[in-house]
């Protein structure tokens, strides 16, 4: 059993790990550390995980996590992130790192969007874990940066499209949903129940949110060039999932046979990518809640010869610790399916 | 007193009609009308509704009805609202139907979309009901055909646009969450509360919904030219409220400013049109609920040129019965806001 | 028109009294004060509320105050309003005070469920404002104490019963479930969005909730002898509404109709309380949002001759701020449900 | 691997047991029946359950059923279940009945609350699957009656303090709130999303819920006399989850942690009940959601002397599926916890 430890459990995407790490047939947590409940018993900072053999929360020490644990999980803020993981590097383990501080290639790009970058010295090594455009990387890589909720919806919906050369590029209109997990767990005014409850709304619009940095680093990687994107968050009332309609114009005079063969053809052997067709039923959040799937529909609007993608993830699961283990999965060359193959559950 | 009558009464829009009416300054709620429920006492019928003064469901029959009131509201579904509005205009009342039976000039376009058409002959007469637009029009009609939920927020988003030529009218791309009240209130399986508790879909995506029809119809007069639009309406977990979120390029080299600027000139008179600037809140659900107010925003995304507007509305009062009370109020010579000037209902 | 002031308006009972009172027929809200949002226009501060024609909000200053307003409305937190209404009272205007500081007759136990109260003095001209049980009293009080929202429900619920003697007041077991907005706009970890959606959960179970001080003092009023409750609140994933089931041994013999009656006597010439008989609906929060009223249903359990009461309310309305314009309703003399008679808003 | 055959998977009990029995370690899926949709893969017929390998719903005939695999779950509704049952049974195979057609031992308590039973004959061999009372008959039975999910909280929260006779059973008042997913998966008109949306309500009031049969008559076997119970039960506006508050008159002078004691005591060895002390959190549904737990915290109100017992599971998990296939674990021989020691899902 692969010892494993997690640096932040009590946020949001720590406690998703736990519940999946906890179930996982080839590793034991081993370790979990949290700066404010540091001392209790997991059982007791976060009673729906039951208390998980005994395991108490450290405050982070790199030399106590390292001795404890082979490969850890950082579910730091950004900015907070980058030194910690590169402690742990230098103590030897490998690191997924939850945060977006080794999600972009440019350190510039990052201090537009974040703030300073410390640590951009290890930004060579970091991989970007997406592993249906990444996996031969990630399965070498010591540090992996974890995409973002967002891009992860985002960037699976285009890629074949993108890829093959199918749509204009600079055409790229995102409309995302995403439910509250999303924005953390730090209580905020607006996030208070009764504010969110039955509300909705778009947020950061017109080029406002930091995600695009790293949807157009990868869109213009795919493309083959520049990417700028139209991108519009909105927040919705439930706790998780992601869903992201995009719409892009034909390059060409593609119908819409073509476009879905193209998503067949690209994800025809990815375990967690369902892609359906014309005669399928639409993706919805309840279709992927609690997995690590990805549910990707495309359509041609044949009146107005536009193209309509539904891209649908579990914010917390493939769009963060879901897809963390499995980029876990593939480093360690365990089954890339271990332990996240929990059907969706719903109702 | 107005003596008042409503077609319908036991659907969601029948209902907030009566909401309305009964505590409207200048109308007698005399006269309602239930196929599946006459003979019952309002009260046992609709139990939030109170007992208003013991009105008894009818069944209707047109001198019954005609004999009750003298103005009605007409809320069955489209296809057979038709026949019952062509007896009451016969009957010599004024009607402001909910349906979608008046709202498209061309008989040819409604029989594609929602099936023959029977009584087309009244089509001349009837007026669409969208005051911001048609208020001297409304003014003197007998018959008005009050505008659908998604075209409501969507006219109204664009108008102040497409009417001074800043956006390129084949360019429109309109992402519209609705909440469930929206599709009525008969039950259906995927409306099942577990099916759409923490869920959230797309749905005829591609050109499939009917409302497309009364949209272009609209903005192809705004525009002065042919409209198509890319139409995306999803199902949001709520009860009430559509929130649409528009994406157009400009035509020109309009800013920021410009584009706000011809918001508010175009909706300086209005009483229920709420534009929000650039420093202003966004609109969101909460902010409309329970009004008869719709709220815009409009942003220029630098990066993209691309325009997004956000328009928000409660559909079933401005995007259904409280805006068939305000053309109630302007065919009667009323305050146009009378029994529909509330206040948001949050939390 | 009365010149009416809200005494901390950002909270949710403060938003909820400018939105009644801004379509009340008799007042003028001319005045309101905030703390941490003193000299916002109130559209800014509470975008739902919209501009109210140009309020603007001030730092509390009594001698401002009173020369804005002529009637108060304080909606602080307890410890904190008794000194604001101590001034209001001595600046010689009506103040209705929606805090806990003024309902507990026994300055010793509000000492012991809230901490020192510093203005004791005041506590013989404070009614408790039920206006079901104190309407006389009301008329000609100065300073009105509104009851809370949890008391509101479960009083009315038991007034008919221990007044008539009909139950035995040693076994009163009470089950509420209240809305998240009851606990208040302060974000706190534990009413973080996610952490209330989809859940339910007991808390302060087995005596640990304050408002039974107040409930006990009104029940032993109502019994003619000291009452003890078991009461447990709950919190229910909504934004308003509070829903009391009630337990009680009957006293004697009385069958379900005897009981029924009492309940339609007691409440015979009330507005706002709605009773339903053994072939009604049960009450339910849909059919008292927005509303003034409390619903009622008793129904005696044949098996286990245990009556059960279902005593229902709209927790900011009737339980806070409808129930406080009630008072001044009645405190002014006006019709006594100016401004409140609403119909339920459903959906 | 044991392969398991699901009658009626389309329901909500039906799609649960395939979740859980899809990652179950030790048997295979191999048969799955629905009458409305024979014939479609389980992919198309229930997307949120994926593929499945290709499985496809058959019509069942006991023989084909039979011939696909030797264990079988029934989630047919009460009185189409027994025939079905009888058939399996005739068969020789083994069998866990979801529905209450064999849970009551008395039949005409049965025929008084459900109807006819056509097949009493087989209620000497059914055993009632509450493992944490019928571990060992539940291991050798070949037909095991899965307990009702109201029962499963309302027993397991009161057997320690019956067993001890701690508590007057004569007392017994219980208020229990289920979410939407226990009335099943027909869709009815107080039903649809925007009836329930926000709503709270009680039903079956006073007497009238047909689980008092079943609570009755286990809780009559636990205490050694016959036990009568006020039962109250509420829908609560979310997908699943049951909570239970119960209350009960100590019998003698017992202590709060004396009645701490009796549960500890009793649940010591049980892996799937998690009892929380004085110190602890209390249960909540966010911390059994999808898991096979039942959380129970019980206090002492020292004032009025009554015990408060909130015990709260997953009604789809340990209120049916997950105890469904907690008891086939057992009468298999594996291990108890296999396939359903999740984590709970929160958020």
């Amino acid at each position: 059993m692969l010892k494993v430890g997690i640096i932040g459990v009590t946020g949001y995407t720590g406690m998703e790990l736990a519940r999946i790490l906890l179930i996982h047939p080839r590793v034991q947590l081993s370790y979990a550390s949290s700066r404010s409940q540091a001392g209790q018993k997991i059982g007791e900072a976060i009673p729906h995980i039951g208390d998980a053999e005994g395991l108490v929360l450290s405050a982070f020490e790199v030399e106590d996590a390292a001795a404890n644990a082979g490969f850890f999980f950082v579910c730091l803020p950004h900015g907070q992130s980058m030194e910690t993981v590169a402690m742990l590097r230098q103590a030897g383990v490998k690191v997924v790192d939850l945060s977006a501080d080794f999600r972009l290639n440019d350190p510039s790009v990052y201090e537009n969007l974040y703030g300073s970058h410390s640590r951009a010295d290890l930004l060579p090594e970091a991989v970007y874990g997406l592993p249906e455009l990444y996996r031969e990387r990630i399965r070498s890589a010591d540090l992996v940066a974890n995409p973002g909720c967002y891009p992860t919806s985002v960037i699976l919906g285009l890629a074949p499209l993108l890829t093959k050369g199918l749509i204009d590029p600079d055409t790229l209109v995102i409309d995302s949903k995403s439910g509250v997990s999303g924005a953390g767990r730090e209580h905020r005014p607006d996030l208070h129940f009764p504010e969110v409850f039955g509300n909705f709304s778009a947020y950061n619009i017109a080029g406002g949110h930091r995600h695009i940095g790293e949807m157009e680093q990868e869109l213009s990687l795919l493309a083959g060039s520049d990417v700028s994107i139209t991108f519009t968050p909105h927040l919705l009332p439930v706790s998780r999932g992601i869903l992201s309609t995009i719409y892009a114009r034909p390059s060409g005079r593609s119908g819409e046979d073509e476009l879905h063969s193209a998503y067949l053809e690209f994800y025809k052997n990815e375990p967690f990518v369902r892609v359906t067709g014309p005669e399928g039923s639409l993706p919805s959040l309840k279709n992927v809640r609690g997995t690590n799937l990805c549910c990707i529909a495309s359509r041609l609007d044949k009146r107005t010869r536009m193209i309509v993608i539904v891209s649908c993830i579990d914010n917390l699961f493939k769009g963060a610790s879901g897809q963390a283990v499995q980029n876990m999965n593939i480093m360690m060359g365990f089954d890339e399916t271990a332990g996240i193959s929990q059907t969706a559950m719903h109702p």
